[in-house]
């Protein structure tokens, strides 16, 4: 199935249902075709051929969606980028994707401007007035009056084949050095149908799209939802209050949010005794979940709790904590138990847990291997990456890094992360990314980064220095030093000044008694 | 998704889950599992090799679906035979697609001992004891003492890729011959996710294969259903009292049958006042359905009714009349309307209803096209005939040859068949093949077949026939010499003698003449 055709199927079957709400702004699916339709035009009016890249700098709204799916139908490469990442990293992305056009929203007008100074050429289409005062080069142009009212034919769909390129989204590699995920039209389609067949996503359906839409905990329900012929709800920022509100004001069905969202809609005053009669599902990934979380979830919403587990590589669940028919005849506490974990396998990926003999281990709940997975929703590699690409399959196995166990009900537990990977606030936070730019300081001899857990953000970025003999510097420098090089969100929160670091046998540094001193 | 991981995947969820069930036996997926990988030993022992065809000649049971596993575990090409077909049919199809064995019930001894008249060297695997007085040859086996017991060393798994054949269907041509349906490894699990996804298929429910198992309106569900976990019965004959008994015994919650099943179901006695409150869903398709019967279904059964429309080329659904969630706050009548509509596209189908002009008609209920289609559960062809195939697609859309129209809400409704195309109970008998079998008989000059409405039947094979000058022959006559050619079902059941036969303008035979005379 292409893409592309779930829009039109949605436009012939749901001609009249409300189906994109934006605060005021309401569209059917027939009109959002219609706008794709024109943005297909703008861009082969910008020599946009099918193929290329274009960029998207933008928090939740129509208009992202309106380009998800308007690139589809030019068979254009969409590249979601992460509002919070440095313009430094912005820079790198756009030039390692080679991007044709980046679409902005006004509000980062400022990043933007720092980007081109190093990326003149690159044309921008403002999603909103262009901002006052920035240069205006020819090329660049604004979403209402240039791209959704240009009068070039609209071209045929031109969309993908279904093993060709039509998503990249970048992560920062253990490396610190940020690569492309590819996906393609059959891995987002494929786990489109899976996460309709898995969560039995309908018509009926409301889904709000508050976690970002640049990252693919939300973006997949773009697609799933469409073809499934629901009904979506941006948020373009998210709030607790007005995430609480949404919930109730636009009788949200399903959703899916990373913890540090759940954990402040929860603590909001106003969150107990509203009317969640709704809601049938809350999803949450991209993050370590607390039991006593879980359980405030179930309480507070009165709804189904499912957590989620997947990366940018396979497009992205890998399981799903929903609870099998025999289960749901258990004790509540052996509920609670299974819907807490990990999760089971995604209906479209075959996964198994692989001890260091290469082999599965034990369905035992206690042996602990990596999990490995393959199926139509893994990437086929990162852009122009063959090295890291062939370094992350094994005989045609994606190697997650992620360490867990496996029950006799067939529920994976994750007991350990991708080495020196932070999550936190549900983003990923490599820590020799972080670390090279504290190296990058001239007072700073050794460094090691790592999480320390934290109520809100799951985790917090902490790191340990050793400075040069006679240098010095303090933690507040170093952490400012950290914010020009880095996104806010990846700069250390705190810092220690150790004499040396603790290392292992093998000399390598023990992390681990970083974290849990004592 | 490999179709074969789908076992695998159900094997591993639900390890004590009795999940099929035949009469008093019981298996659960493990268990099925490893017979499944004894068989593909057994294949291996007997010089099968990946892409070789095996053929099936069996009512529904526990060894029907062992087989389409064990196949495919194989990487071999399963050929599933209808069971009232003439020796003479059976063995063009053995010829025509190769099959190296033949796993055939004993019931069917005398069928396949006629065959093996003229394909002497095509070994047998019984399912069950080889027929007593039989010839046994060397290579003959039985599947429970040979196959399964056999000590070969089992094969790693060698399922074919995703583009690769699984399954070759035969359906008679309009020409009267017969002709395999290729079906790919995605064909048909696109098919199962899409069934999954649009039925909310899941582990609790538990489906009843009574439809024969060697057609696809109900073979699409041995993968759909194990995919979702949920548990098989096969009843192996249909017969209106038995089905009607599995209902109430086994906790049926969804089926697809036959309308002249259904009618046989419902006019029996003990229908009435059963507990079926287990049934949630009951579809029907492969042929024509009476309103009255739509009724008698939803007040009986006390469930959703779900009409269906599909051909094996397209594994098999093209249409389902599901209710979309707004037509259901609409009244009862209206909500009846679109329950017996043909129905809206299938999930992973792209339908168009084209008109004579090429371009689509326009969806007012009234303007009459060709339903065209395409996707991923859309056959590559059919077997060793690339001219057939190539006039089955338009552009790269399958052309059903059945007329439509199409409404605001995208309801598809058929007015009329493929040409000459005749539906009795439940098997699609084409006109040609049956008017070749007349025009073989001496004393026959004209010939044309076609349909007459039968309550039982939903259409009974008629003929109209002109003796040459001077000729005699009886209509029992007749039709005792077409069953010596054609399976029972395709001899017509009447034969009016004409002086000449109705003609159009253009010369062509008026069947419509025929249909409704006068």
């Amino acid at each position: 199935m292409k893409l592309w055709a779930t829009l039109e199927r949605a436009a012939s079957l749901y001609p009249e249902l409300v189906a994109l709400i934006e605060g005021a702004r309401a569209q059917t699916y027939p009109e959002t075709l219609r706008r794709c339709e024109r943005l297909h035009a703008y861009g082969a009016s910008q020599g946009l051929q099918p193929g290329m890249r274009i960029a998207v700098l933008a928090w939740n709204g129509i208009e992202f969606f309106e380009l998800y799916y308007a690139a589809l139908r030019a068979g254009l490469v969409l590249v979601p980028l992460n509002v919070r990442l440095s313009a430094a990293e912005l820079v790198e992305i756009l030039r390692d994707c080679e991007a044709q056009m980046l679409f902005a929203d006004p509000v980062f007008a400022a990043l933007v401007e720092e980007c081109r100074k190093q990326l003149d050429a690159l044309p921008v289409c403002w999603l909103g007035r262009a901002p006052a005062g920035s240069r205006m080069p020819a090329r660049d142009g604004e979403y209402e009056r240039d791209a959704l009212l240009c009068a070039h034919p609209i071209p045929p769909v031109r969309a993908a084949g279904s093993d060709e390129l039509v998503h990249l989204y970048y992560t920062s590699g253990t490396t610190g050095r940020s690569k492309g995920v590819m996906l393609t039209n059959r891995n987002v389609a494929t786990h489109a149908l899976g996460a309709i067949a898995e969560l039995q996503l309908s018509d009926a359906d409301r889904w709000a799209h508050i976690a970002p839409m640049f990252h693919l905990a939300d973006a997949w329900a773009t697609f799933a939802i469409t073809w499934a012929g629901g009904t979506h709800v941006f948020l373009p920022r998210f709030e607790p209050l007005a995430a609480l509100d949404l919930f109730v004001e636009e009788r949200i069905t399903i959703t899916n949010l990373v913890p540090t969202m759940l954990n402040l809609m929860l603590r909001h005053e106003s969150a107990p005794d509203r009317d969640y009669s709704a809601l049938r599902a809350i999803l949450s990934g991209g993050a370590p979940i607390a039991p006593t979380l879980v359980r405030a979830i179930q309480e507070t919403f009165r709804c189904t709790y499912i957590q989620t587990y997947g990366m940018t590589e396979t497009s992205p669940y890998l399981t799903l904590s929903v609870l099998k028919h025999h289960l749901r005849q258990r004790s509540p506490a052996e509920q609670f138990h299974y819907s807490a974990r990990t999760g089971r396998p995604f209906a479209t990926v075959e996964l198994r847990v692989v001890g260091e003999d290469g082999r599965e281990v034990p369905a035992d709940d206690r042996s602990v291997g990596e999990i490995r997975v393959r199926g139509d929703t893994v990437t086929p590699g990162y852009w122009n990456r063959p090295e890291e690409t062939r370094a992350a399959f094994v005989e045609g196995w994606l190697c997650t890094g992620d360490l867990a166990t496996i029950d006799a009900e067939g529920y994976v537990q994750i007991v350990d992360r991708r080495k020196d990977m932070i999550l936190s606030g549900g983003e990923n936070v490599y820590s020799t990314e972080v670390e090279n730019a504290l190296y990058a300081h001239p007072a700073v001899l050794e460094a090691a980064v790592f999480g320390r857990p934290d109520e809100i953000l799951g985790e917090r970025v902490c790191a340990a220095v050793v400075l040069r003999a006679g240098a010095q510097a303090s933690g507040a420098e170093l952490i400012a030093h950290c914010r020009t090089h880095l996104a806010g969100y990846k700069a250390p929160k705190a810092i220690e000044f150790l004499d040396a670091l603790p290392r292992t046998g093998t000399g390598k540094i023990a992390k681990r008694l970083l974290r849990n001193p004592g």
